[in-house]
């Protein structure tokens, strides 16, 4: 099933969708997809979609972030070979972590915002995980499918200069305002049957630039779910974005220009939906 | 004036203390502090503190956090010259930023836990800036001052090995459970009439470690809440951790251990009053 959150900034209310497309009212079932939702309240949520008693939705007009309350934003970093490739970086031995707070999400159609003074503002289709359930020093990978309740489509968008070129650690260039679009809506983990092997895809002004698989992962979902819990506590409502695979602006070689405002971002994953952003500047 | 928040953990109750020392119950004015108390509620809570209207608490068993719905923790890195010095960093040209999550906060008394495989967990006394405003892109040093709700004592706590040799990028040392000791309270900054003449200190099981001075910042509170506000959004209830003087154990040359269960920090900055954290193992 699916969980999203429709309606103006700030006063979104949840949706639930069948495998059919269509979406629910939630609101009898939960006030908002909330950490404590996920980590409570998925059986009763699918057992009301199953009883056919929720109203229908037709008119969604704008999808919110698919969750209010994230708590942290785990990133991984260079975690495509041909990412870290393109980018001039040797692959990881193991993963690169940093952050992005959770104020920078918008929905996956909202504006972005091109920081002022940027000039190497750029994409990252990525696949989120979306955890369920606490996991800290999880002791096996296996162990870790448990405690993810669910994936979305996360856009990591990095201004390339402010992360790295501007006095040392990456987060100053992944935490300007509006740079996570998320959603449009969390897919369940039960509807995906291997994380390992979904398409991303990203266009920018409708042209193709990246197109990658999550099979292509140095350090899959569930290696990172376990590897993570080894240095922090993961809580429900925690999302990790895994890394981005190649055909960024950085790695083009100027081929292809950074964003600038009026540009148009598409980005989708299999079966978990498609972003649509126009940026503006800031 | 000061704010505090005192109780069990999960369930503590909001504090007003004044200038000799008491503390007075303010759940009267407001159901807790929270970033939206210290954006709207800090001149009522002020009113009622000079009403002597409010009850007085004279059985505090424990501080909390002071503060509850942290946004973001954003970090200043090699801040003080020394420090820089002693980690055989060169001074940074503009400063090196860096997150914690919030869920890495505790009490400043509360238990810190030495995490499982760590073998350099280090201490790191800092003055904590409490955002009261909106802060997006400030026009000069000079409009900072308006955007600061307060001041605490933080401990970024840091796994040196995890921070710096583990595969890139900061954050994976610093976002540990229970590292981040804040409090014991929030002194408002009409409080402070100088944020660069404040004393630090941090005692290892009763032995001076760190006696530095936040004038010898290399980036004072005000040059740093306008350089971050040029790339994210800093709102109420956003903390600063502006970096530590020296005197960590990474900077010693091994004179001084790492931290192991069973030790006993205390750290304290003037005017902001004293953290005593017994470590704990994971």
């Amino acid at each position: 099933m699916r969980l999203a959150r429709h309606g103006d900034s700030g006063s979104e209310r949840p949706l639930i969708g069948n495998a059919e497309g269509a979406w629910f009212d939630l609101s009898s079932i939960t006030e908002d997809i909330t950490p404590r939702f996920l980590a409570i309240g998925l059986d009763s949520a699918r057992a009301a979609l199953e009883s056919e008693s929720l109203a229908a939705v037709t008119d969604v007009r704008r999808f919110g972030p698919p969750l209010t309350g994230i708590g942290k934003i785990v990133c991984v970093g260079l975690n495509y070979r041909a990412h870290a490739a393109e980018t001039g970086a040797t692959p990881p031995t193991e993963p690169i972590l940093f952050m992005k707070a959770p104020d920078t999400v918008v929905g996956g159609n909202d504006t972005v915002y091109v920081p002022r003074e940027s000039k190497k503002t750029d994409w990252e289709v990525e696949l989120a995980v979306v955890i369920g359930s606490e996991a800290a020093y999880l002791s096996s990978v296996d162990d870790a499918a448990g405690v993810i309740a669910g994936y979305a489509v996360s856009n990591d968008v990095s201004e390339r200069e402010f992360q790295s070129e501007r006095g040392g650690q990456w987060d100053k260039g992944k935490n300007c305002a509006t740079f996570n679009p998320f959603g449009p809506w969390i897919r369940t983990a039960d509807d995906i049957a291997d994380p390992q092997g979904l398409a991303l895809r990203t266009w920018v002004n409708g042209e193709l630039r990246q197109d990658g698989n999550t099979s292509d992962m140095i350090f899959g979902v569930y290696e990172l779910v376990h590897y993570i819990s080894q240095f922090m506590t993961l809580y429900p409502g925690d999302v990790i974005n895994t890394g981005t695979p190649a055909g960024v602006a950085l790695g083009s070689n100027g081929k292809f220009p950074f964003l600038a405002a009026g540009d148009v971002v598409e980005l989708e994953v299999d079966g978990l939906g498609r972003q649509k952003q126009t940026y503006a500047q800031a």
